[in-house]
């Protein structure tokens, strides 16, 4: 059996997410049925990562196993023929059978958008969350620094998960500002389920001064979900690389 | 009455153009019932142009009379509070009893984007016209200078169009290169319908080497749809800005 590994970029506004579920319409449904015309046979895709309603994908990778001898840009080609505006596949190789796109993943990054224009912006409504009091990028990009480290990220988890380890390491995170748009950047080797909405509704506490300077970092070490942010809206959420 | 000129902005993809009409969705029914709501009563909405289905608005103007006491900044908030987040507007200020969004309007400015980048984008399928053989945008520029002047554009203008005269003056035009993305800039005192969209078309055809280098002059003397291009789909098109 070969083992095709294919990157994928979304706009998730019509989807209930990645994961197939009942009575919703998810990118991994769709998705599947545009590989049973193309493979002619119902075939098993595995994703790297759930996203939620509403979330985005810069870059998303699934793997699909066939026998079918058909090259790689002929798979790019066919499967785009068959899949809606809203979904295009970006590449295609081949990999060991072992690889799998969640668990030989080494880290992934997320970007969320925060448009902060001093006027609602209809073009930005299902692409980043509108938030209009003046954000400081660079206070931001320095108190969220605190996010670096590995934590017990507990109290930026939404308390519907039943992960039991909620330790995770982030790489990196930084807070920039690109014209009316304040875009938040965080690589990690695993995100808790909300997690980076979470960081985001805490940015904004700290913009707000509901968070003071430097106190970051022990709202995370305290573990209390009641001490972050409220979560912010999906539609500002991309995940956007996936480090194998 | 006062007479209010409100600015808004659109994104066209769920709407059936600018004009009321059976059976189909348009912004200025949507504009309306958000316009009965703020001021209690169904008050007729002056547009300042047609647009067609799918098209979109980075500046359109309306007016509306009423007898309402309701400072300006009142009427954008209490709008905006009803509008759908597809629709914003962005300014409004008082204006003499005798303008006229249409009439009262000296110039236009439309622009066309066309992503061309290698592999189709699904967040722009929406929002631009997906042409992925490289177009080289100075030549593009060069050729277009042509449309500048005062011609007889019936061969720009669909078919179904009962316009009688198709003479407009295109006061200024531009191709421009943004990354992946070439946009069409142009600007006239009026437009016939699909005029813009044939333009495009037009401008895809020289680059396809259909019309040669110097040729679109005699393309528009010859006031013969066939000369011209295709016309380009809806979702590319932005007006742009509305000069009185």
């Amino acid at each position: 059996m070969r083992n095709l590994l294919l990157t994928i970029m979304y706009d998730g506004s019509q989807y209930h997410g990645w994961q197939v579920q009942k009575n919703a319409l998810s990118v991994q449904e769709v998705f599947q049925d545009a590989v049973e015309k193309v493979f002619k046979r119902r075939l098993d895709v595995k994703g790297c990562s759930r996203t939620d309603s509403k979330v985005h994908a810069n870059m998303y990778c699934l793997t699909v196993k066939t026998d079918m001898n058909i090259d790689c840009q002929g798979v790019v080609w066919a499967l785009n023929t068959k899949l809606p505006d809203d979904i295009a596949v970006i590449d295609c190789c081949e990999v060991s059978d072992d690889f799998h796109p969640r668990y030989s993943c080494k880290s992934k990054e997320y970007i969320y958008k925060i448009y902060n224009g001093s006027v609602r912006n209809p073009f930005f409504s299902k692409y980043a969350f509108y938030y209009r009091y003046n954000l400081d990028a660079d206070y931001l990009n320095r108190e969220c620094k605190a996010f670096i480290g590995t934590y017990d990220y507990k109290g930026f988890c939404c308390a519907k998960s039943d992960v039991e380890d909620t330790v995770r390491t982030v790489y990196d995170c930084e807070v920039r500002r690109d014209g009316d748009m304040v875009i938040f950047r965080v690589v990690a080797d695993g995100f808790l389920y909300n997690m980076v909405r979470i960081m985001v509704g805490t940015l904004i506490f700290i913009s707000e001064g509901k968070i003071a300077s430097g106190e970051l970092r022990d709202v995370i070490l305290s573990k209390n979900r009641i001490r972050a942010g409220r979560t912010a809206p999906p539609q500002g959420l991309y995940l956007n690389k996936i480090n194998y």
